[in-house]
Formats: C-alpha cells, structure tokens, sequence
C-alpha cells in the first residue's frame, strides 16, 4: 500500500489537465493538496494498528492486504466494516472522506459484469478483475464518475438537442472506443489516479451509445476537469483547528473524444444491462451514506451538546429534546444500513450486495433530515454562530479584550475554546464547505430523495401488502 | 402446548372477576371471545406446519417445544425470530398480536433477576425460573402489567396525595406480600391466564414499598378487571371479514390487598434495581414495536395502494411520493429492529438483551408518524372512507343498487370489492378498535415517544460526540 | 324567521326518502333530530340578544333580518363577522356547524351567475334572486351539494364507462330539465329543507350536460338520501354532556331522473363557466374553513390544556411548546381567513369575494395539521383517553369506586370531572363523529390539501416572482 | 430627505469606530459602502416618484414628509404599507432591507414611554419625541441594539459571574449617565448615523441598573463596533449582477464606559417596564417579519421555478407541490402579519400597536420553515448549485466553452442565463451572505422560534378555550 506522501508524489507526475480560475494548474497546487488532505488520511489510518482493522481488508483476488476504499465487499462482515469504517473517517476529519467514490464504483461494477457476459459472451468481468488487481496493487485513488449534465430534463439521453448532455461513443475502433460527453459533481476526481464511469440511468435497445462503462487514468489525454473550490474560510495560524485543513474540489469532468483501449471497457453497448451499472454504483453508494451521514450528524450533535454546555443550557428539556432527535436521525440511518448488511445477499460473481430497501429508506431519511439537523444547531447555538468575529479581532491587540469578553459563556469554559466552538458552527452553518458537501451534497449524493422513492417503489414487494389487504377485508379475486 | 379450544375452555372456569357495564360477567361472554380471538391465533398457528417455525421456540430450561410468546430469547437469531412473527401475526389480523405484552415481561425479568440476586442474597431469579417453567409447560397467557394510575405527575410515588396510585406492598407475611393499587392500560389482562407486575418506574432508596414484580392468576382474589371493549362495527354476514372477528378489552386492573406468595415474588424492596424491571420490560416491548409496528404500516400501505388502484390513480406522482413514505417509515423501524437483535447482548443470566438506543429510536419513529400513517391513508381515500353507507344500505331492497353503482371507481373491480375495500378503511380510521390500539396505543404503548427521548439520552454516548468534536475545532482542555 | 321548533315541525312533514339501515324514515327520527340540533342552534342564536349581531345579518334584496347563513355577503364586514361566527358556533357545540353548506353555496352562485347571464343572455341570476328571497324569508335550510362519486379518477366526466358518475341532464323539457347521478359526502342533507346543486368540476366545450346547477325540495320525486350516521358513543344519563347532543348525518344523495323546473337552474349547458361554480363554492368554504378549523382547534387545544392541568403538568416546557403549537396553527389559520376577508373584492354582482391564495393557504394549513393535533392530544392525554371505562363502570355500585379512585390526578379536582374530560378525549379521539367529521372531512372538506395546491397554482402571481428573480441575477430577455 | 449621497458623506465624516480584520477603519472603507448599499435604495426609493407612496409617510408630530422607515404608525393603514413596502424592497435588493432595525426600535420606544411617565413622572416620551424630530429632520439610520451577550444562560443579569454581559448603567451623574456592556448581532450598526438601545428581557425590581433605554450617536466615545462581513463571492464583471452589489456588516457594539445625556434617555431603572420596551421592539420587529420573510420566500420560490423552468420540469407534480408548499408558507405569514395589522389598536401615545398572537405565530412559521424552504430549493435545483463552475472558469479561453456546453438545459435557453441563475442559487445556498441573514437571522432575527412560544403563552387566552371545554364536557366548578 501507498503512503500519504507517495500518493502526493504520484498526483505531482500527472498531466496538468485540472483547471481552477479558468486555467491549468498542477496537482501540486496548494488548493489539490488541501483538498487531497482527507485522501491522504485513508493512507496513513491504514498503516496506523489502531485503524488497520478498520482501514484495510484482505483482496478476495490476490489474498494481499488491501486498502478497504480498494476492496470488493464478500461478505456481511465486510459491508458492516465499510460502514463503521466510513462513520469513524468523517467522525475524525469533521467531514466527507470522499474515497467511497471509488469504492462504490468497483464493486457496482463487480456485482454486475459477470452477468453480462453470461447473457452476451462478453468478457467484462475479466477486463474487471485484471484492472481490479491492477487498482489494488497500486493502492489507487478511483473517482466513481456517474452523472451526465441530462440537459433537457423531459427527453431521452438520444432525444437532447445537444447530443452531448449523455456522455457516448462517437466512434468504434479495433482497439477501443472514443468517447464524448462530460460527468458532473465529480468530488475526488482532480485528486484521483483513475476515472471510472458507468452510466446514469436506464437506457432502451436503441441507446447502445449511451450503455458505457470504462476506467482510464485521471490525465488522458482529452479529460479535462473544470473545477469549483470549496474551503472553509482561512484561521490564523493561533486559530487553526483541524477541520480547517480539509476540503474539497468538485469537478466537472469533461471527455472530449476520448480514447478507451478495449482492456479497460467494462460494458459496451448491452443497453438491459445498463440499469444494473448504474444502480449498482448508486446502491453502494448510498450505503456508504448510512455510514457518512451518521458520521456528519455525529458532528452537528456533538457540537450541539458542546454549545448548549457552555450556555449552560444542556439540561433544559427543549435541548435534551432536539439532542434525541438529532440522534434518532443519525441511528435510524446506521441502524438501517447495519439491517442492510444485514439482510445483504451474494451475487453470482461473489460480490455481497446489501438489501436495496434499507439501503434506500436509509438513504432517503438521511436527505430528508440534514437542512433540519442544520435549523436544530442553528437554534441551538443563536446568532453568534453567523456574527461572530473572525481570528484577526480575536487577536487584534485594539479590539482582541472586547471579543474575548462578550463571548463569554458559562464560568470556567476559556474564552479561546467558545470562539473556537463558535468558529465551528459558523464555519458549519455559513462556510461553503459545508454547504456544498453536507447540505446539497447530503440532499442529492448517492441520488435526490426523489431517486430513492424510485428506487424503493421499483423493488419493494406491494403487492403482498395489497394481497394481504384484500384477505384480511375478505375480498376474492 | 395448548390448543385454542383448551385456552377458551380453561377461561371458562375461571373465577368471574372481569366487568363490562358494570356488572361480572364470565369470561365466555361473546365479548370476551371476540377479544381473545387474536390469542387463539397464536395457538393455531403454533401447531400449523407453515407457521411452526415463527410460532415456536425451543425452551432453554426443558429444551421442550415451547410457543415463541413463552420463550426467553437466547440469541440474536430468538430476537429477529420475535420481530418477524409479530409482523406475520398482525399482517395475517390485521392488528395488535396482544400476546408479546407477556413475552416481553418474562424477558424484562429473565434479564434483570439473576443480577438482584448477586447484589442481595435473594432468589428472585430461581422462583422466576420455577415460574416460567410452569408457565411454559402450560402454555400460558401472560399480561404484562407495568403501567400505575400516577396520579399527579409531579409527585413521587410515596408523596400521592392518594397513596395507592402506585401498587405498593401494604403488609408483609411470613408466606408473602399484600399488595394494594392498580395497573391501568391492561392489553390482554381479561383473557389471560396470568397477571405479570413490575414497577413502572426508577425508585428511591426509601421507596421500598413500591419496588415489587410478581405474577399470580388473573382471577385472584381481590383482582378486579374494569374494561373498555373496542370492536369494530358490526359486520352483515353477507359483508363479514377476518379482520371484523378481532377486537380487544383494555383492562383497569385493580389489586385490591391481594396476597402474593413469596415463590411468586421476583422482586420485593431492592429500589435500585426497579429501573432495571422497569425498562427491560420497555425494552423487550419496544423491540415487540419494531415488529408489530411495520405490520401495521403493512395494512396501512397495503389498503392505501389497493383503493388508489381501485380509483385509478396507483400511479400517479402524488400516491407514488405517499406510498414510498408510508414504506419508509415501517422499514426504518423494521430494519433498525434487526440492528438491535443484531447488535443485542447476552446478560448473566444468558438473556439476549437488544441494543438500547436501536429500539428506542425506532419505536420513537414509530410513534411520531402514526398520526401521519392514517392522514396519508385518509388522502388517499377521499371523503367516502367516512361516507360509506353501511351493510344493511348495501344490501336495502330500496336503495342498495344505488350504493352499488355509486361506490363505482375504476372499470371492471366488482362494487362488493370496493365496498368492503372502503368499509375496512372506515373500519381503521373511524373505527374505535383502530382508534385504541393503532392509534392512542400506537402513540403510547411501550412508553411515549418522550420515554424513548429519554432512553436514549440516558444511554447514549454523546460524550464521546462532544470529545470529537473538540478534537477538530482544536480544544485541548 | 324560524324557530327552532318550527324546523323540526317542517321537517317532520317531509316526504320520506331519507334511509337508514336500508329503511326509509321519517325526518322524525330520533337520529335526524339528534343530528339536526345542530342546526336548530342556530336557529336559537338567532333570537338571542347576546347573539343576534353574530347570528343575523341585514339582506341586500328585501333589507330584512336574516339568518347570517342565509345571507350573501355584501362587504368586507359580513365575511369578517361570518368567520367570526362560526368560530363561536364551532366552539359552543364543540363541532360542525354544518349550516354553512347553504351558506357557501348561495355565495358561490351568486357571485358567478350575474357574468353567465351577461355573456350568454341567460337569466340565471334572476332565477337565483328570487330563490335567494324564498330562501330568505322562509329561513330554509339549504344542503350544498358538489361532489360527485367521480368513478375512474383519470377518466372525465362523459367518459366514464358508468356515464353517471357525474351528476348530467338526461332530458331537456320545455318547463325544464331531468337529471341523474349523485352527490355524495352530503352533510345536513337529510336535515335540510333544499338541496343546492353546482358542478363539480371544469369542464369541456362538449360536456355541457354536466354544466348544471340548481336548487330544489329535498324530498322531490326521485331523490333518495342513503345515509351513514356519525354519533359519539351513549352516555349515562348522570354523565351526560352538551357535546354529546350533537351528531351528523352523511348523505350519498341519489338523483334518480329528477325533474328540475325553470325557475330553479342557475347553470344549464355553459361549460365555461362550471369552474366559477364549482370553485365558487369551494372558495366561499375554504373561508368557512379558516373559521371552523380553529374553533376545532380551540377544542383540542382546551382539551389538551384541561388535561394537562389536571395531571399538574401544565406548565412543563413540552406541554408549553405543544400548546403554542396547537395554537400557532389555529391562529395562523384564521388570521389568514382575516387577510382574505380583508383583501376581498366585489364582482358584478355586488357580492364580496375573499380572496383566493390566502384562503387556499389557510385551508390547507388547516387540512395539513389535522392530524397533527390529534396526535398532540393524545401525547398529552395519555392512554386515559382511550382505555377510560364507560358510564356503566364509573355509576357500577360494585366497581365504580375503583374507577373513581384510580382516575384520580391532581389533588382537589373531583373524580366526576376528570371522567368527563377524559370521556371528552375518548370522543375525540375513538368516537366515530370525530373521526367522520374532524379528522376525515378536516382533511377533505371543502376540497382536499390538493386541491388547494391546484387552487393556489392556478391563481398565483409566479411569473411576477420569476421575473423579479431574473432581474436581481442580471438575466435580460 | 436625504440623498444616497448625502447618506454616504455623513458616514465618511464619521469617527473611525468601525473595525474589521483587527483594525479601526472610516465609514469610506468599500466594505462598508457595499453593506450599506442597500440603505441606499431606501433614500433612492424615497424620491423615485413610483415608490413614494410606499417609501414615505407623513410624520404625526411634523406634519412633513419623512421616510417610512423614520415614521411611527398611527393607523392600521401604515402598518399595512409598512408590511408591504418591506417585502417589496427585499425583492428588489434579493435581501435584507436592514432599516426596518430603527424603525421596529422608535415604534416600540414610542408604544411605551408614555405610559413610564404616566406611572412615575418621568419624561421619557418628550425626550422621545424630541429624539424622533431630529432623527426624522435629518432622516437618520437608527441602529436598533437589542440584544445583550447573556453570557450564563441560566443566571439573571445581576448574577452573572462577568456583570457586564447585560449592558448597565456604571455611574449615575447629574446630566445623564454612563452605561458599560454590549449589544451583538447588530444589524445595519456600523453604516448607521444612531444606536438606539432597549433592554433585552423582563426585569425584577432589584435589577435597576439594566432597565436602560437610550439613543446615541453612532460614533460617540467608547463606542466600539467589531464586525463580521458577509458578502457573496466576487462575480467576473460580465457575469455581474444586481444581488452581488449587496451584503452586510454585523456588528458586537461595545459600550466601553459611554456617557449618554439625559435628554437621550427613555428609560432609566424604571425595571417593571423593561418588558415593554424589550417586547415592543421585538413585536413590531416579528411584524416587519411578516414582510421581510416573504419577501426572501418570493426570491426562493421564484428561483426554484426559474431553475425548474430551465431545466424543463416546471409542470411536473413534484415540483407543483413544492412550489404551492414554498408560496403557502410566504402567504399565511403575509396573510397573518395583514391580520395583525387589521386588528392591531392604538395606545396611549396615539402609536398604532400590531396584534401580537398574529405577529408571533406568523413570525414563528417564518422561522420554523426557512430551513425547509432552502431544502426545497436544493431539492429542485439539483447538484449544479454546488459545483457550478465560477465566473473565472466560465470566461476562460481553455475550457469556457465546456463550462458553457455542459450547464445547457432546455432548448432555446442562453447559457449565460443559465449560468446566472445556478450562480444565484450558489449564492443563496453556499454563500455566506445568505446563511447569515437569511437562514441564521431567519431562525434568531426578532426573537428565535422559542421567544415566539413564549410571547404566544404569555399572550394568548388559553383560560377561555379551558372554559369553553368544560362547559361541552358537562364540567361544573
């Protein structure tokens, strides 16, 4: 397995093909490395034998010790794993760890390709395995890339006026395909080794363009990544905190007529398949969320508590109330996800596949909740959470006395330590970090509530209930 | 084990001590029947191959075959066995199984004596165990009576300006105690063979008195059962249905200076472990929600999906959104209740305890969207839900063509179907056996949603959040 | 105008084709009269000094004193006190006023018929005048009758396999016309003098047979009302209550080929204008609404205070946060029922017309937090209110002293009282007036929370916000 | 009236007591000019023929024209176009008009000196109106300063272990007095001519020293303002738009031993009217909620259907609901706050006093669904409002042109429109700008949710409701 600083030295080789402020800059920029940080955690965590449990796995392929953000789930214990392991990673870095991109794109594609190539004689699953070997040997860093801009919402992938909103093949060669089209909210990507896509959605017989799923390295030729930065706000040097070293780049990944060698294509053109990729990743996905979501709500809970103690509040019966529902949220998420383990079952290719219901009831409540448990830390905290005075007139020697002085709380609590739990909750409530990565990403990653419905109306069993109805109401037919 | 005709006929010769109107009556009167009509499933059902599984356990002290409702669960497998049998009996009643109030009260005991008697000497556990023994070879009906009057809600137990709002021990005998109070909210007591008693509350040191757990017959002397009947309305024959066969007597059961025997008494003055009765029979009986809960959810779905099928509408965008709520909610509590079973523990006495904070927060779930269940369901009826001409309208001479053609919805469903389709959604949302126990009990049962916020603040290790979250905004102190 | 008794003496000469139990019976019926008493208040009110301003207006046509529910409203003031008034109604008989079906009704038409007469040259508006004046100096009590059983939901009205699911002319005579079909969910129809008829729905240039509106006798040739009867349990005659002197009758009121004279059509084939029928009437009773609405809620809000109260638990923060909320909805509620009232505006006619968006709003509020009361309701009652024994058991010489005992809360409160507010609740919460007439009809009276958001849509300025928004983001087209 | 121009030369001739970044900087500094910008608009508006009527009022003790934001209300009317020209000027700025904060403050002041002086001879309402005819003379910006640090949340004023975390009177001299502490979260202070300061809470009579009321000017000794900035992201000046040209500067206004002239004091140790001061600025303040909030929900809801329309999904039922849920909200807050207006009633002074249960339930609704509402908006606008690449990336020669591809929806839509309208979403849901006074100050502005609850307790005549209860139950006492 890599280290941090190999992993650094790696991104620092790549071709300058990630963009900020309208131009090319190279993955050694401070803003990459910022980003990158969180990445570079999963690196050092699993050589730490406090977190190697949790951090690494054993390759059901090479039998080697793997990273377990590398590793194909075989078992209950390995998707339980995941999800304890996902929850700790945002517990200790205050936020999204980003890698599960990967994660969930290899085994979506693991719990579908062997499928394929029993129905078309394809060899999918081999391409897979040997680039999974390949993925796993390096300790690489994977961007599960998935949505497609979709243009115009109410037509077809092959109806857009721009046919370009899906990405597709726009030309077949001997030795692989080309392919052109962009993936959106791509977090990770300009920070990864490899790109792997799959497709967004179901697709008819006739959208064989659209069916396409493949890895390249993160720099070919022909990818760009125009990206949107999201940082906290800077702290003084005196100030600074932990969660302020993270953050995050979001890509918008564009192919301009890529090439893909045929070894590395993983489906192409099996349009029934296609709903298969594309859930398969989502699936995963928002299991990992069961993990994720509990582990942010750890934090606004945490610092909840934390800010109702120093008002010397915590006690009082509407905190204590809005504490257990802040908790009810978090718990019915991992509860959910651990029935989804649970419950999972294996699929032809030995892949573990957890249960889509709970996954997406799980999944759908999370969503449902975050700009809620942000309104309960908000009420919680009052207004100094937005106007508090930033490091500079903490220190400032004309002006430092006043701040310290009127944030003042209970007796005993050093004013250093309310500005620094202040500073959090602003930096929770009005940083753009956290709004682009817990709010709008905790409302549609993994797939909007809406894709949940969906997703629960197309695999739950109904009609039991419905049979069930009737014989009770003593209806016949 | 018993068969339902053993059970009907051993109520028969009980003593007369249950009362409707006023008056004695015994417990073969039709009402009392009608009631027990839910037990006597359990009975069939245990002896019915398809079913054998679910219903039966094997006892851990005879290691004979015993009914799931008489067991004491001993593995995480019991647990989910618990869970998905209660769901199958109210899915194929269409109600509240009734039973588990005793099987979570031997559960609650079995968990919580062996430690009394580590701590003082007394063999509380081994008359529990003679007990159940008796209790399991006679395959009998337990009520689980936790619930005092209370009176004023700001005084303690032993400060009631009436001091029997509390049972309580009013003289001790060489050969036991008498008891004096009542136990309100008695699900199943009128039909049980057994009354189970634990205290309903954390004591004092100097509340002695009160902290007492004992089972006797239900018609001991001095025991007056004070019922509420809740049926639904009487069906025509020609319209009558399964689910009009159930109903349920909620009993005030009074303790009027009733003798216990001392090898009946499983808990007699050690105050400090009353909480330890207490909450293991809430406990046990929230996990008992997480499976009766969903079953409910089940009818609820299930009848909402069948009349928006019946007008038409199955598949439009609203009904869709409401229907992947109304499964979300019995998932979340369902699938959570697996994570309990899954991450329950086995205590000294080899009781499998589930895990706390899973069963609190999905009963609490539970309780919060009851009302929102039947609201959703009402939507989706429409107005006739309420309106539906009864059975003797439906079948007038004079007017029942009329009904029949105006109940008409989508072509071809015959208007019986959609008459008795309506009349069981009039049954469960104006009905008063819906109304006690899906509703008013689906609130309350198994302690209040504010009990749960409780349980979960007392058992929750927010601290460790709190410790986190100053780690990342840099607190040292 | 008419006396109480005067009504009933009215009633009971009507021809008899109001069925129970499948049976036609007279209006002398001992439910009619329970179920009309209702009705007869407001007939007291009216001559009663404390009440009259309330209960009477001034009528635009002749300049007599009429029953406020028989008047078109004229001004801002008259829906004002109209509002007002079935608040305090709704408070003293602690329900459904009912009489504002005819109330709504004759408003409806009356702000339409003027504009179909000026664009057609019809003369329904003098019809409707001197019905209305009939209707006045008689003091007749009208049944507003809408809606249709609707049969296939997505089919429309010519369309549907059953051609009378809506209500259509199937004969057009020189001295009128006849009709069939049905109008259901009729509340006071079979307690009512008239019935008053409108179109249901908008409608298509070639559905003009169901462009219909009129007014006939409620026992006219042809016309049969089946219907269900909403009553709260019996009491005792020592614990009887007001409360429990009221009940509803709902009526499926079948239109067997009708004939309906001349004189009595308002409407008669002028598709185009049906919306300003249907949405006519359903305007003037979204407004009844935000009167009717929170005087249920002063119920529940009493209530839930009273028994807080009496458990000495009034002033615990969650049942002060409860309480604000409960009273938030029902102020929110009428308050905006005041704005509409405000904001109306006269049409043609000279009638007052409040205004839509905040009448939609507050009748879907209301329609949206129905169920929410119950459940705050119930949280605080406790299972009291649904395991209460009955009258028998509290009056039973050999159990009730216990019922009395262990009712018991508070210090001081008499046991005969806690009964009756306990008994209260039951009726609320398990009675099947309440549930027919609160929770059911609180959810669809008037037109369901989905209609209210077609309602709102329809008439909504949003282009204006639209446009605002592009001008504050710089967009120019 | 002043000009915008001359506003801004009076503040450049300010003395430095603004400071940001640690250091004292002039009222020319461009951070300050931008936060003012939007008072600007009202000294604008003033003179704009259109909004005149809106902008200005006539002064009650002048008799002259004055700003409606320095006009004290004497009738229903003007609290009307009060409401009215709030929402108004909030739409057309997309934020926070801010001098509704002077406005809210001489109405409370002017609703309750009068009555001090009637009770102890005082002449706190001459000073008063005095006060209001310079301030009105020279249209002057008042800076409401409400609310203390509070420090302990549990301990009174005079028991805090810091005494100055209420702000309080240190020495008492014969031509006035001097005050020490702190008022935070203030709103509009530092481009302000005045700081008017009311106490924040009911006071008991040995709390003196805090029963302080005053106005000063904003630049006096020992004034100091230690603000935070909240501005959006800078925009590309092509890709400028109005809502850029806005933001805010809040303010912790210390008061560092300030000496305020008796002519300039209000209230001075008259403890048992602190609450009228305190509540009279929060009540007309919740009133001006009634049009501010709106006027944000317009902005919300225009942009959610702006981006629906975009993206071709305007017409689909999901978005309908969402949209009739955000305009619901807006119009039984407007609707509720015309309703408090219409029942709003003169006191002593002649000052016009709006109903405070319709401002505090309209104020509380607002606050309980801002959350909800910016949910809505995530929802709808999906991910790209996070990772919508910025202005630089849009104008870039390299990959401007992919940007621009790839953010395409419905056919016919220029890019930049689209790009526009995701960039306004950015700002509303990830700037900071928009979390502060938007969500933060939507949840705390003029008292949080729980302030509103109390106001509504203390308020409401809840014994009525108690009463009414009773006498349908049959209970007599």
């Amino acid at each position: 397995m890599r280290t941090r600083d190999q992993y650094f030295e790696d991104l620092k080789k790549m071709r300058k093909n990630v963009y900020l402020d309208g131009v090319a800059i190279g993955r050694d920029d401070p803003r990459v490395i910022k980003a990158a940080n969180v990445i570079g955690k999963t690196f050092d965590l699993a050589q730490d034998p406090e977190f190697e449990d949790l951090l690494t796995a054993t390759s059901h392929i090479t039998g080697e010790k793997v990273n377990r953000f590398n590793h194909v789930n075989q078992s209950i214990e390995d998707l339980l794993k995941k999800q304890e392991c996902i929850r700790k990673l945002c517990n200790l870095t205050g936020g999204c760890i980003q890698r599960c991109m990967g994660a969930d794109m290899i085994n979506g594609i693991s719990a579908a390709a062997k499928d394929v190539d029993a129905a078309h004689g394809t060899n999918y699953y081999e391409n897979f395995i040997n680039y999974l070997k390949y993925f796993q040997e390096n300790d690489l860093i994977g961007a599960g890339s998935q949505t497609d801009p979709k243009g115009d919402r109410i037509a077809r992938p092959a109806q857009q006026w721009d046919p370009d909103q899906y990405l597709h093949v726009v030309e077949r060669r001997p030795d692989g395909v080309v392919v052109r089209g962009c993936k959106v909210h791509n977090t990770i990507a300009p920070y990864a080794d490899e790109i792997i896509v799959v497709p967004v959605r179901t697709l008819k017989p006739d959208e064989t363009d659209y069916a396409i799923s493949f890895a390249i390295p993160a720099d070919t030729e022909g990818v760009y990544m125009i990206c949107k930065e999201c940082f906290y706000l800077e702290r003084e040097d005196n100030l600074d905190a932990p969660i302020n070293g993270y953050g995050d780049l979001e890509s918008m990944t564009v192919f301009d007529d890529v090439f893909v060698p045929n070894e590395r294509i993983f489906l192409n053109g099996e349009t029934e398949f296609s709903d298969r990729y594309a859930l398969g990743f989502a699936l995963y996905h928002r299991h990992s969320y069961t993990g994720c979501k509990p582990g942010i709500s750890d934090i606004i809970m945490g610092l909840t508590a934390l800010l109702a103690d120093y008002q010397n509040i915590r006690k009082t019966t509407h905190v204590k109330e809005k504490l257990a529902e802040l908790i009810s949220v978090a718990e019915l998420v991992y509860g959910t996800g651990i029935a989804a383990a649970y419950t999972s079952q294996k699929v032809s290719s030995g892949t573990q596949v957890p249960n889509t219901i709970y996954c997406n009831v799980a999944r759908r409540h999370a969503g449902h909740n975050i700009f809620h448990e942000w309104d309960t830390l908000t009420d919680i905290a009052g207004g100094l959470c937005a106007t508090l005075p930033d490091g500079k007139q903490f220190n400032s020697p004309e002006v430092g006395e006043f701040v310290k002085k009127y944030i003042r709380r209970k007796e005993g609590v050093p004013e250093e330590n309310i500005w620094r739990a202040y500073a959090l909750a602003q930096d929770l409530l009005t940083g753009e970090y956290s709004s682009v990565t817990f709010q709008v990403a905790g409302v549609h990653g993994g797939g909007s509530p809406v894709m949940e419905d969906i997703a629960i109306l197309g695999n739950y069993d109904l009609n039991s209930k419905i049979e069930n109805v009737k014989h009770i109401a003593g209806i016949k037919d």
